[in-house]
């Protein structure tokens, strides 16, 4: 099972890597970094480089793909080659999944029409634009396609779908070996449970984001 | 704020990248991949590559320490360069921190001695042998000292510490934006809570890890 992790310049890090570190767990997986040019992709804040192993013309046919979001997604949404490859793989892939603004993506290459899909909370507005119906939930399964919501929630998304992929005993393991048993010290990450001020502040500052 | 998040072969990515992603978005982070050389490091599954952008030497004293576990954490329990780098950054650091079984290379290095620490519950039993008190919690202070769990643990230790540095406030804001409202698919996510056979399963094909 070939897993396509995509990642492209200012990408945010934990939402590629949160799915990665629970999926190439499963049996049989050969997980692939690929980008459009082999290697070091930074990341948002510029602190971070992932190493792309492959261009996106070496994983033609990857069995499952994982697509992260991040500030540099709004920066492919025209990018013709990166949808362009997004509609290739989705064409033959088993799975075709997002974190956080990479349903965005998914969407511009026009892979979500009519679906149930998730986002960052700050896009949902924006993904609704491309014909999407937006969900609240942290993790929506709508066929094939697999959208999780903001950074973190790509870790539930890659139990989620590792129970549909290898078994929920393997995922259960996978889950005690990482120790996925959260305790938030706050209990404030989803806009329903921040205080409303701290919602508006963030929705005024990413204006830019989910014009 | 320099934030030394220290990596070497076969490391855990999520170990290093959780807490990095929340701690990196503190006011006037300036976070830094090191390692004994710089360029790309492999993770445990030889999958990921992450940077390092500065070697030891090239980063003497940083306010705060990461140091993540994994596989490879065994093969640097008597390296000198990285045990003496530890004691030598752990002199002048504000925070000393570790997920996984990167707190056995704080033991290692002499710097845990006499205090309560935490690693992953497959490590705890090695962690006693370095005069270590171990505690079944998930994320641990003792004095300057953070240590966390396993893997995914990072994130929550991430959080607690940014409270501490940056205020509840700054915290509470990075837990809404990385959108961390954890919903495990299943709750296993801990020996206690997990099926007794899959414990004694995994503490049997371990044995070489704690021995």
């Amino acid at each position: 099972m070939q897993i396509a992790v995509l990642i492209f310049d200012r990408f945010t890090a934990l939402d590629a890597v949160g799915p990665y570190e629970i999926l190439s767990r499963a049996p049989g997986a050969e997980p692939v970094f690929v980008a459009e040019r082999t290697g070091p992709v930074r990341n948002d804040s510029g602190s971070l480089a992932l190493v792309a192993e492959k261009t996106l013309a070496e994983v033609p046919a990857p069995d499952l793909v994982i697509v992260p979001g991040g500030p540099g997604q709004s920066d492919q949404m025209e990018n013709e080659a990166l949808l362009g490859w997004l509609r290739s793989v989705d064409a033959t892939s088993t799975w075709t999944t997002s974190v956080c603004t990479g349903s965005l993506l998914l969407a511009a290459a026009g892979l979500l029409k009519g679906r149930r899909a998730t986002s960052h909370w700050l896009a949902l507005e924006a993904l609704e634009r491309f014909g999407v119906e937006p969900t609240g939930e942290r993790v929506v399964l709508d066929g094939k396609y697999v959208t999780a919501a903001g950074v973190s929630s790509g870790i539930d998304m890659g139990l989620t779908l590792l129970g549909r992929i290898a078994g929920d005993d393997a995922a259960r393991s996978v889950q005690l070996l990482t120790e996925y048993d959260p305790r938030p010290p706050y209990d404030c990450g989803s806009p329903e449970k921040a205080p409303a001020a701290l919602v508006e502040e963030w929705r005024a500052r990413s204006r830019h984001i989910t014009r």
